[in-house]
């Protein structure tokens, strides 16, 4: 199942898409529950509760996606360094004061966050925020989405716990990141989290083997699979939830592959007008461009 | 103005905590709101709307006190090393893998996140992670609640910005916070931020001049002044809005004194039953427990 969340006639709503993805079947639900996207569908879902019946469907051409959890109920859970040619490029990069040497490959998953009004929909722009960084970078990830939550989740059973997947595009101030240590700020500019263009439950696609590619204005600049994690996604379950309980609708962005702008030397940034495009096996297609 | 989130006859409240410390008046608030603690508040009065009006006064004896923000709506804003002998006491605790040699002063505000649901209050205990963690430390933190948001303050503005304060006791898994480089999942353990008594507005207090002083077990730990910040209030509210559009009700934790278990050779850790009171000038005091 796909869930997209979208404005139609001037009205939020949330729609199943259709297996051919030309139309989207709109869930019957009251305005707030629909501002929130498929978040209330994953908690329903998560909880046993059956999901609230559809109505007519609508050609997807005639509405406009938003993100497919457009707040978040807290900062998204993000995975630095987790595919071991992205870690190697970034170490060399010299921007990361915390890494030992060059090439280092984390021995534990680091998570850090990005704020929820960071998230921007496929349709929105990337503000360009001159004043404070010029040294922005795209970072395409594919993006758990948690169903039934808990703590002290093991491994073995981590992959229940896994609703689906979304595209999160985990848009960086390279500058801000290095400067303040802890990754918070630099990660967490406002629009700095494209995020869709829908969520996909986990039985239809396999999260643990598929292509991630990233494009800026027609480059192929990231292209890897999965199975190249560092930090496979029942680890980072375990991890995270070892000390902290996790909720249905939680969302942990699972890192990036090599190919971003600050491996190049020198850096390729992104400057207005530069169009990300972000494609994941199974989810679709993320696109977004800088103003 | 001080505003206290309680449970009285079994039910959340919320109310203006009278000048003697002796009575709480409730505010006239539907459950929904005063499930969300102070927070309604402050939003109403960024917003430049009126206080809802208070009913017959409690003695503050027959409620039990609640955090004054339960739940936050986004991950608590917190900042690292902010007083110069907490720096150095802490580079030379080995433990941080971005200290570039003991006794470093940051450069620039070191900010990090613990998730809203790490959120506990007064009344409640902190829960001994024992199958994850033993190198459980404590952190008193004088904590800035945002009025009025904003995106760009400048440093000469920021400090109309700051609705007031109250305590946090920034717990932290010292292995963890080590161990993953990134700080979020050692300080975000389900009941790591015990948070009040109360808030207290801005009026009433002096946050850049103002004593934090914590005890475990009745001895003296930390014994400092606000007045000993790296980087100060507006410091701080000037860089977190730089790129982040601050709301009302934002919670930034300004960072501990020297004096944390970490700092001690060998170090201090919390166990089981060990009991950690922070009192703050003009705030008061939040004393929690180890379970």
């Amino acid at each position: 199942m796909r869930i997209a969340a979208y404005r139609y006639q001037g009205q939020p709503g949330v729609g199943r898409v259709s297996a051919d993805g030309q139309q989207v079947e709109p869930f019957q639900l009251d305005a707030q529950q629909a501002a929130l996207g498929a978040l209330p569908l994953v908690e329903a879902q998560a909880a046993g509760r059956a999901l609230p019946p559809t109505g007519q469907s609508i050609p997807l051409q005639q509405v406009q996606l938003t993100a497919p959890v457009p707040r978040p109920r807290r900062n998204i859970f993000c995975v630095g360094k987790n595919y071991h040619a992205h870690a190697k490029e970034f170490a060399g990069s010299g921007f990361d004061s915390s890494a030992k040497s060059g090439g280092d490959i984390p021995s534990a998953p680091i998570i850090f966050s990005k704020v929820p009004e960071s998230v921007v929909g496929p349709n929105d722009n990337i503000l360009y925020p001159a004043e404070v960084s010029t040294a922005i970078d795209y970072e395409a990830e594919l993006t758990v989405v948690i169903g039934r939550g808990g703590k002290g989740i093991r491994k073995a059973d981590a992959m229940q716990h896994v609703w689906g997947y979304t595209i999160v595009n985990d848009v960086t101030a390279r500058d801000w990141q290095g400067r303040h240590s802890q990754w918070l700020l630099g990660k967490s500019f406002d629009t700095f989290c494209p995020m869709g263009p829908w969520l996909v439950s986990a039985d239809e696609m396999d999260g643990q083997n598929t292509d991630v590619k990233c494009w800026v204005n027609g480059e192929l600049r990231q292209d890897a699979n999965t199975k190249d994690f560092i930090f496979d996604i029942p680890t980072l379950i375990e991890c995270i939830s070892a000390g902290i309980t996790l909720y249905p609708g939680d969302l942990i962005a699972t890192g990036t592959p090599a190919g971003v702008g600050i491996g190049f030397k020198p850096p390729k940034y992104l400057g207005r007008g530069d169009v990300v495009k972000i494609e994941i096996g199974g989810i679709g297609v993320l696109e977004n461009t800088l103003r």
